[in-house]
C-alpha cells in the first residue's frame, strides 16, 4: 500500500479527456481534484470565444500546457491548402489569447494522396504559419501519430519524422510532442527521444494506455497501468533527455466519456499514482 | 473500359479470403473463378489432415503458394515458447506434407512484455525451428505486422526489423513476407524492400487494401483500389527489387466473409483487373 502523500504536481488533463464536461465544469472539476495543469482543446474554447476562455484560465490558477490542436495541412488543392494555412493562423490568435505557450500539431494526410506529398505538404504549411506563431510567441509542436491513422489523420508517424521535419525548418520556435499511444511500438523510439532532448525538441509529453484487445481505432485508449505501454520507462527516457513539463493525460475513451466525470477524475489520480506519481 | 482480356496467371488468394469456405470450397471456388494459385491457411486443412489436404491440393492443379501460419514465439515462461517451437515445428511437417514451399510467419508478443525482449525470443523460435525446416524443403518468412498489432501479434513492425531478423540468423532458408496493409505506411518501405531484394529475401507479396475509416482493427480489410494503399506502386517497387512470385489476396473483412463467396471471388477478380493486372 502506497501510504506517502502522492504528488500531482505534475499531472495534467487535456478537456478532451472529459470531453463531455464544458471548460467551466473541467476547469471546475480539475480544482476540485487538485490537477493543477490543464491541456485546452479548441472545441472547449469555442462556446466561450477565445477571449472569455482566456480570463476563465487565468482565473482558475491552473496552469495551461498547451492548446491542442492546430494542423491538418494536406489537402488536394492549393485552396483548400490555403484555407488551413489561414486556420492554423487563428488558431494560433488563440492560443495567445487564452495564454498558452504551446500549439500542438497534429498533421493531416489526405486518404489516396501519397504520403511523401502529403509530408511535403505538411513542412510547406508549417513553414508558412511559423512567423505568425514567432510573433504571438507560440511554440509549434508537431505530435506524430500512430500509423494506422496514416491514410486521413496523419502522413507524420513516427517520432524520427517529426524530428526531420523541425530539422528541415531550422529548429526554431518548434518543438515535438511524444504521445506514448502512438509512438510507444516504434523500435527507434529511444534514439529519437534522445535525438530531440539533445537539440531541445522537446515540447510535450502526453499519456494513455494501449488496451488489449483495442475495440476501436479512435475512442478506446486505456487509462495509464491497464494496457501494455511502458509508460514510466518512455518518461524516464523523456525526462533523461532534458524535458521537465507535465505528465499529460489524454485519454479518448468513449468508456470513460460515459461515466460519471468526477469519477473519471478519481480514476485517472489512481492511475497516475500507480504509475508514474513520484 | 478495359477490353484485353484480364491476366489472372499471377493471382493467388488465401484461404483466409474465403473463410467460409472449406478447403473443398475453396479448391472448387478459385478454380472455377479461374484463379490459378492458393496460399493454405492452417485453419482449413485442420478438418482433413495434412495428408489428404496435400492430395486434394496435388490433384486440384492448384499451385500452392504459401502455408499460413507459423510464429507466435514470445511467451513468459520457457516452457510456453518451447511449445510454441514444438507447435511450428509440426507445422513445417504439414508445410512439407501439403507441398508448399513457404512457411509465413507472425511473430508474436506478449502485452506488456518489453518489445525488445519479445523480439529477441522471435529470433531465438526461429533459430529453433530453422534446421526442421531446411531439411524438410521448407522456406520461413518473417512478415513483419502493423504496428497497431505490437501489444500481442507481433513485437516485428516494419520490414526493416524483419529484414534485421533475417540479416542475424544469417538469412538462409529465410525471406520476408511484403504485406501491403501491413506496411504501406512507413517511410522506409522501398529501402527495405531493395535491401530485402538485393539479398534474395523476398519471398512473397499480399495485397488487400485500408479502409477509410476502418471500422475493425482486425477484419475490415477493404478490396484493392477501395483504400488509400499505393498497392500498384509497391508492386513496382517488389518487382524491381527482383520478386518474381504471386499477387496473393489476403483479405480479413467481415463484410467478404458475410456475403456469397463466389459473388466476392468476381469483386476481387474486377479488383485485381482495375488495379494490379497487366
Amino acid at each position: 500500500m502506497r501510504t506517502a502523500p502522492v504528488d500531482f504536481s505534475n499531472l495534467c488533463l487535456h478537456t478532451m479527456t472529459t470531453k463531455p464536461w464544458s471548460l467551466t465544469e473541467a476547469i471546475e472539476g480539475y480544482r476540485e481534484a487538485g490537477i493543477p495543469a490543464v491541456t485546452v482543446w479548441r472545441q472547449h474554447i469555442e462556446p466561450f470565444g477565445p477571449k472569455k476562455a482566456g480570463t476563465l484560465l487565468r482565473e482558475s490558477g491552473l496552469k495551461v500546457v498547451s492548446f491542442c490542436r492546430g494542423g491538418f495541412f494536406p489537402a488536394v488543392t492549393e485552396r483548400e491548402r490555403s484555407k488551413a494555412v489561414d486556420d492554423n493562423r487563428r488558431a494560433i490568435d488563440e492560443v495567445a489569447e487564452i495564454g498558452a505557450p504551446l500549439l500542438v500539431l497534429v498533421c493531416g494526410a489526405v486518404p489516396g494522396q501519397p504520403l511523401e506529398e502529403s509530408r511535403k505538404q505538411v513542412a510547406d504549411g508549417i513553414a508558412a504559419i511559423l512567423p505568425r506563431a514567432e510573433s504571438a510567441g507560440v511554440r509549434l509542436s508537431i505530435e506524430p501519430l500512430h500509423p494506422m491513422y496514416a491514410d486521413s489523420r496523419s502522413a507524420v508517424n513516427t517520432l524520427k519524422q517529426a524530428n526531420d521535419v523541425v530539422e528541415t525548418l531550422g529548429g526554431a520556435g518548434l518543438g515535438v510532442t511524444v504521445d506514448v499511444y502512438h509512438v510507444w511500438w516504434d523500435p527507434d523510439l529511444e534514439r529519437e527521444i534522445r535525438r530531440a532532448g539533445a537539440n531541445g525538441w522537446l515540447a510535450s509529453f502526453h499519456i494513455s494506455d494501449w488496451r488489449t484487445p483495442t475495440r476501436d481505432l479512435l475512442n478506446d485508449r486505456a487509462l495509464m497501468g491497464e494496457g501494455c505501454i511502458p509508460i514510466r520507462r518512455i518518461r524516464d527516457w523523456v525526462r533523461a533527455a532534458g524535458f521537465t513539463g507535465h505528465d499529460e493525460v489524454e485519454l479518448f475513451s468513449d468508456e470513460c466519456w460515459s461515466g460519471d466525470q468526477t469519477k473519471v477524475l478519481e480514476r485517472i489520480k489512481r492511475a497516475y499514482a500507480t504509475c508514474l506519481a513520484e
